[in-house]
């Protein structure tokens, strides 16, 4: 059922080799190809629209969903609705992430809708990552909307890269989290040829002391583009913090256009956003050692992205 | 010519203590009411619209141009054009600023567009501060607007400051910055009851070796809103710092949204911004010294916009 291509695009974007362990779901070229439940964790066709429901019992711990998504076929536009249900002091695991094989000259487009509910005491983590190949001249264009609500006590840890091969992405990231909830977003984004990609990132601080740490750190070469608008918007005693580095190269734009807003005098932000070249003492470093300029800057651009 | 009142205004917004030294042009209630020229610092009125130019020789260095505005008069809605030609390698002081005496209860309203041209290799220091003052319900209303374009190694430097009885501000400053040339910003800003602040920044570093430094000081009480939009746009090789620290107290609602945009490699650019509430250690350290809460607290502002 798997082929070589499809293989590849699953490690690429779960790190699986084959059918992962535990509960997954696997959807290729707009349909569900193979799935697997657990007696705590469930999976559920919609049937409103295309995607599925994930439920998660609550108090499951240790174990993982994987959900990921691969495209092989251009001129497909497949948009799908997951939601999930994390429920009481569980603690999980969820990959998702979506990979395009485009040989075709057609685009080929995968719209991911998640929402999530977190709920109390719950802990989720959320590693997405986005891949495209394949040497046709069709665009790969990923764009995913994630919404999270983290109940009291709840801890959403997202880790969201895409550092290949994606023409265009708009990502939308919504969240909002009560009483003593936490977030922790870590983004990674690098960008070339004439790619573009938007991040946008707003985080409702509505509960007492929640709070977030957002990390975002790209790579923009060539001629891409990058535009950032992470906003934290504190409406209680609470605490966010944004840090956002962009390293920038050859002819590319980067914009960082953050938010923080607060709305209750107990509420404390913190944003800080650089845009810069490579540091080029590292480069002299490295290059001292005996690597040439393409190998230094790969090894920092690694490190910076790592 | 100058009553108590207009004293108490000029002081508050200039440091006059009666008509300044140098050349200066005092407005008062929407009309010139006194003027002073020097050898190289000529004033002429605007024939096309409300306003004068300021024309500063070539080479002039150690002068000073005050142009206070004060206005003691409830329902006027004054808009002022004023133009400033900064000549090459000047070195010059220019103080402008604001004062509002309303004791009535309709509005009283000042729109200041001022538009400098900082000659090649000229130094300017802009200082500008705004007041109200007056026991009326009338609103005291000031939108500056402030364009400045600064030439090969020109260097801008602008203190611009509305610490008091300010009910509504629009301030808008629009900075060009040419080959090596230079501009420091310093705000300060205050706002309590439920008055409202805007201040947009924008500038737009397109010369080689450009630099912007940016430094944002604000002070948010009672139930009073301030909106931040600091802006760096790096299209050169050139660096650019912001700098934006808010203290929120009581009901007051304070957003920093800045935007930083790197179109070019060689762009440097860092911003920074927090906003939380003041340092209570600070007020305790004090009020061990002696002091109520309410002096400590003082003393920490004062500090802080100092």
């Amino acid at each position: 059922m798997l082929n070589a291509v499809d293989k590849k695009l699953l490690e690429e974007v779960a790190d699986l080799h084959d059918v992962p362990q535990g509960a997954y779901n696997i959807r290729k070229n707009g349909e569900g190809i193979s799935r697997n439940t657990t007696a705590n964790i469930d999976i559920v066709t919609k049937q409103d629209k295309p995607g599925i429901n994930i439920i998660i019992k609550p108090k499951t711990k240790g174990e993982s969903v994987h959900i990921p998504v691969i495209i092989s076929k251009e001129g497909l536009n497949d948009t799908v609705y997951n939601t999930f249900e994390v429920g009481e002091d569980s603690d999980v695991l969820i990959v998702a992430g979506c990979g395009i094989h485009n040989s075709g000259s057609e685009k080929a487009q995968h719209d991911g809708i998640h929402e999530f509910f977190v709920r109390k005491g719950a802990h989720m983590k959320y590693i997405e990552k986005h891949y495209g190949e394949g040497d046709g001249t069709g665009e790969r264009v990923l764009n995913p909307k994630t919404i999270i609500e983290v109940e009291e006590d709840g801890v959403a840890e997202l880790e969201m890269i895409q550092i290949k091969g994606v023409d265009k992405t708009i990502r939308d990231t919504e969240v909002v989290l009560h009483k003593n909830a936490r977030l922790i977003v870590t983004e990674r984004l690098l960008t070339y040829l004439d790619q573009n990609a938007e991040s946008n990132i707003t985080v409702e601080l509505v509960g007492e002391d929640s709070s977030a740490q957002i990390i975002s750190r790209s790579v923009a070469q060539d001629d891409s583009k990058q535009i950032f608008h992470l906003n934290l918007r504190g409406h209680a005693k609470c605490r966010g913090h944004i840090q956002c580095d962009s390293i920038i190269m050859d002819n590319a734009q980067v914009s960082s256009i953050p938010e923080i807003s607060a709305f209750h005098s107990d509420a404390q932000l913190i944003h800080e956003a650089a845009i810069g070249k490579i540091a080029s003492d590292q480069l002299t470093k490295l290059m001292t050692l005996g690597l040439t300029e393409k190998e230094a800057e790969d090894t920092v651009l690694r490190g910076f992205l790592g």
